[in-house]
């Protein structure tokens, strides 16, 4: 099997753009013929919503986009119903051959880390191609996800400059040793710890997660991991623009992937939209997005030297 | 019902000491007699042999403990088997009296983070009594657990120096803008987010993860948020002693709970070893824990100012 770099680069290149759709399940917000039937909401009924829902979206969107980005934390708040959607979501995902990135910013030390990275990219767990991983415990934190991801042409992606206002708490906090913001160490870590694991493609399977609201740093960061593959959410429902989310990508247009998940899944106007309707409404969001990303990608990098 | 705080305080003083066992499943670890005629390890299988293993730990240290504290990353890497497993063992424990901190060391932002508190700690998640967080993404993403943790009278410990040594990367380093380590800025912001949460005891349920393995750490920090309740792993098998740990308690010998895992659940010989001697095992180990602790804490107070 190739590199997860690798298959992410053929992957934006076969579809023709960076772009990921994430899969945030809040029942509330979805439309009502998914939800129309079902009862109670009991395991079995919550398993079957959001399974059912995702597999509409992923029908929709698999021929658009590279990949897709579950975010745990809204599989685990409905409990086992959740996790079992979780688990299907993965597999259908994959059945209609999008990468999968699970969105769980994960992280403990030793074999615990292990257990997490075996948890998501092993073979006896949900199998997800790449995950996200949380740095706040340092260096050995970050190696067993690492040896799962050499082991299991896996991916991970290190949480640098994420996209709320409160990043800047810890994450800018300028460093003694280096006069510098916390994030840039991180950074440079995060570009020492993926120079084993460069592809073909001369991008690495250990990418970095900077926010599409802070164009600035993204340019920072990028210079300091020229290698590492970019996962730049908060484009759309959180405020950043293309344009700010294209300051992720080198001067070849490449190097990174805008996700957006609301903006997708969840703008669709009034919730008694029919099941066409809705995969309509998605093929729409995504479609749009595609057009605005590209565009700006491709002038950022006109723009490079 | 009472403040999280509140209770745990309570349960230390009924069970007369601090101590936690750490339930890591790891099927390869365990003796023979719970794996014994279940085949393959189906979800199934997995499910029964985490949750039946996890029954006989609860019934051996029920009487003796205040509390058990589950890591999600084991449960997690047996997929949906791992997952039912926990959510029978938090409800094992719960029924047995013993308080629940689901250690997850979960975080992400916003309406996310909501996810997560929501997941464990809320009424329709995996019910456990606190669980564990990672701050690196700054104080807004910590406030909807504090919210939560508010609403449904639940803990929750922040991590602040872990017990590994790779936590020194990151953690200790000395900030521009005080000259002192990131964690010191970590303790500050979890002493303020406490402060809403100030039980009657007059201990906060916003608390602290600090490993056993930096007793100097401990306490600086412990100084820095006197009303914090500290989450102290690193005891035992990571190389933390009863001594170190005792420096995260306060004068009055209280703030503060140690969790031992491995040394609790799989210091027990032989794996051929009956369930009796099991069981005997796990409580002779979990005494043992609890003097060495309870001693170390008294001198500690002793020695307190």
């Amino acid at each position: 099997m190739r590199a997860f770099s690798d298959r992410l680069v053929e992957a934006i290149r076969s579809k023709g753009n960076p772009c990921v759709v994430g899969l945030d399940p809040r029942i509330e917000l979805m439309p009502d013929f998914v939800k129309a039937g079902r009862g109670d909401l009991t395991r079995e009924a919550v398993c079957g919503i959001l399974s059912d829902f995702h597999e509409v979206v992923l029908d929709a969107v698999a021929g658009l986009v590279p990949a897709v980005k579950p975010q745990l934390a809204f599989f685990e708040q409905y409990g086992l119903g959740g996790m079992e959607a979780f688990a299907n979501t993965v597999r259908v995902a994959r059945e209609r051959g999008l990468l999968v990135i699970a969105d769980g910013k994960r992280n403990d030390i030793a074999s615990t880390a292990e257990a997490y990275a075996a948890a998501f990219l092993g073979d006896a767990g949900f199998q997800a191609h790449a995950m996200t991983v949380n740095p706040y415990l340092g260096r050995d934190s970050l190696t067993p996800f690492v040896e799962v991801c050499k082991r299991c042409r896996a991916g991970m992606f290190v949480l640098v400059k994420n996209s709320n206002a409160g990043s800047k708490d810890f994450q800018d906090q300028r460093l003694e040793s280096t006069g510098r913001p916390l994030y840039e160490a991180i950074a440079r870590m995060v570009d020492e710890l993926g120079r084993d694991l460069v592809g073909e493609s001369g991008y690495s399977s250990v990418g970095a997660v900077v926010g599409a609201t802070f164009p600035e740093e993204g340019r920072a960061i990028r210079a300091i991991m020229p290698q590492a593959f970019i996962l730049v959410p908060g484009y759309g429902a959180q405020g950043g623009s293309a344009q700010s989310a294209a300051a992720c990508f080198d001067e070849r247009g490449l190097g990174a992937v805008v996700s957006s998940s609301r903006g997708i899944t969840y703008s669709f106007g009034d919730s008694g939209i029919s099941r066409e309707g809705y995969v309509r409404s998605v093929r729409e969001n995504a479609l749009r997005m595609i057009e605005d990303v590209c565009g700006a990608v491709r002038n950022h990098s006109l723009a490079s030297p």
